[in-house]
């Protein structure tokens, strides 16, 4: 698996830094995206991301950063890639998203070449802003379908505030709460564990032949051996191979209701919009800093943390005397990490580059 | 006047143009700015318009190619310009215009530190394409405005097919139909005409003493001299300064209703979109020529011929042997204006050239 950064700037683009879009890829080349702020088709153009490969985007909240670029995105995608009537592209996101993309579509009159769906993720009570009824309330996609939508699923809360996102055969998405200024969701790929490779020698000592028991026993099932005696499988599997686990979160002032879900991470997206000095600023805003996100990555026991949507204040490139640079964030959650003996590795995403997740040693 | 290329590439952006945008900055500063297509903001960000200096937005028509750029750059607006209750940012384009951009900044709760208004354009029925009823029908806005805009007027064409846009005291813009898969406006910007200058040295002769008098001749007011002799005030003026006209036509496979609105124009933004052999495949998605811009720009007596929104068939730099010139695209304009011994001058867009428009000598 390897992540692809697009785009890591808050807000509106720079020169430098196009706004919030993440790629996922797999190794069988299938890529997800993750939040799709303007500009997302002319990033990807410039990424080894194949637009082809795209079957899933998922959008953390409904902000224009991270979403403005997925109309263009979905009719460019329509563009380059011929008729594929068999593709139904998944979209997941906060209710809302569907009347977006209905609407925008459906008043640009853009014809895909491919199906999409939208399922949405009904957010809790908490997640809304105190003033959420000042605005016109109406979020929900009515009357026709685009000619090319199929019909999504709404997605709630379990118990224990887990939206099962989707559930495929090697790798599952849920979602959790954020708190931010319009309801937030942070998003948790997590691999299925593998189990480990069998000691076919020793298996061939106990005269079990290759064959369909292999298979019961690579899952676990307890076998009779020919002696009569039973096989412990434990004792010709070697270890298994743990899945990976990426966190992505969108913009939050409050991940803590995240922490469960994200627990043993991989690596973690954190937004560290402001620096620590502004901490009350950041979450009147609905932001974090560094300090605050290097928290949250001790609190899950992420082995790497990566800050990105960063404010422009904080400059790549320092021209004036008072510029002020990206990499002060950087020090901030280094300083916090190490004061409390935290051994999650953290650094600064930038636009463009790949990041590599390796199976964690288990 | 100045013509400030944005983007200048058709469907979707490549490494070298961003699609549809343009602005026009008059002399005072003031810019207005003609269709909004993705990346919008970031190339206005490389060129030298002041995004606080944008009054006016217009919009050809609704494909995404156009429009998707105009809610990020409202946003961005909000977010480097400090509050200005004062000010109403005025938006034109077709009918579904506002609801467009009311549900994309309402989903995205974006506020905004201006007010803003849109006033809709409601095309005839000629263009509609034959299967506009085949798509969910819903282009108007309804329910609350968004908190910062204000309630706009809608457009219809006179008897001889001319929208009244706005008309200014030095300034007034007319829109007329195109027709192409959606319905299309062109727009064009004409300057008032300017009276000459008054021969003072001839006055003085004359006995006129510089005051009240000297405005009122140069308003063709005819006075009588103190020797109680009637002055015929043209005998004082210069010639009259012609006033400029920009006509900027959106996507079309017809500009012909838009010949009497665009006669004289100092400059004609044309689409080239596909060249002469692909005539019949370009008419059929709605699209023109360099021979049909020609014909078009011969027809309305243009000065200047600006081509633009290019198919990505076309490179700037060729890279592989099969890669197709977009300079043939004004080879095939230039024949053709030659052909018909027409003095019209023609140019290809880029993005972020800028093209004086001068007075014409009159
Ligand atoms: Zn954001
Ligand atoms: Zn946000
Ligand atoms: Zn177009
Ligand atoms: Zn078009």
């Amino acid at each position: 698996m390897k992540i692809i950064c697009l785009g890591t700037a808050s807000c509106y683009p720079t020169s430098n830094r196009s706004v919030s879009c993440t790629a996922v890829r797999f190794e069988d080349g299938t890529v997800w995206i993750f939040d799709c702020g303007e500009g997302a088709q002319i990033q990807l153009q410039k990424s080894p991301v194949r637009p082809s490969r795209i079957t899933k985007i998922f959008i953390t909240h409904l902000h224009g950063d991270h979403l403005f670029g997925l109309p263009g995105l979905m009719c460019t995608l329509a563009n380059m890639v011929p008729d594929r009537n068999d593709f139904t592209l998944e979209i997941y996101g906060p209710q809302g998203l569907r009347k977006f993309i209905r609407d925008t579509l459906i008043l640009s009159r853009s014809a895909l070449t491919y199906n999409y769906v939208v399922h949405e993720l009904i957010p809790i009570a908490e997640q809304y802003p105190e003033d959420w009824n000042t605005w016109p309330a109406d979020n929900l996609a009515t009357g026709s379908l685009h000619p090319q939508e199929k019909q999504g699923k709404d997605i709630t809360a379990t118990n224990d505030l887990t939206w099962n996102v989707f559930d495929g055969q090697n790798v599952c998405v849920k979602a959790g709460a954020l708190m931010h200024s319009i309801p937030s969701f942070g998003y948790v790929i997590a691999e299925q564990d593998e189990p480990g490779k069998l000691d076919a020698e020793y298996l061939k000592q106990l005269g079990v032949p290759p064959g369909p028991l292999y298979s019961r026993i690579k899952n676990g099932e307890a076998i009779t051996l020919p002696s009569g005696k039973a096989l412990d499988p434990l004792k010709v599997l070697g270890p298994p191979k743990r899945g990976r686990k990426i966190t992505i979160l969108g913009d939050t002032s409050d991940s803590f209701r995240m922490v469960d879900l994200a627990q043993s991470s991989d690596i973690i997206l954190h937004e560290a919009t402001l620096e620590n000095s502004m901490e009350e600023k950041a979450i009147d805003m609905g932001h974090s800093t560094p300090k605050m996100a290097a928290q949250y990555a001790e609190k899950v026991g992420a082995r790497v943390l990566m800050l990105y949507h960063f404010s422009q204040r904080y400059k790549t490139v320092l021209v004036n005397d008072t510029d002020l640079c990206v990499d002060t964030l950087l020090k901030e959650a280094q300083h916090e990490l190490s004061t409390r003996n935290c051994p999650c590795k953290v650094f600064l995403a930038q636009d463009l580059m790949e990041v590599s997740v390796p199976r964690p040693s288990s």
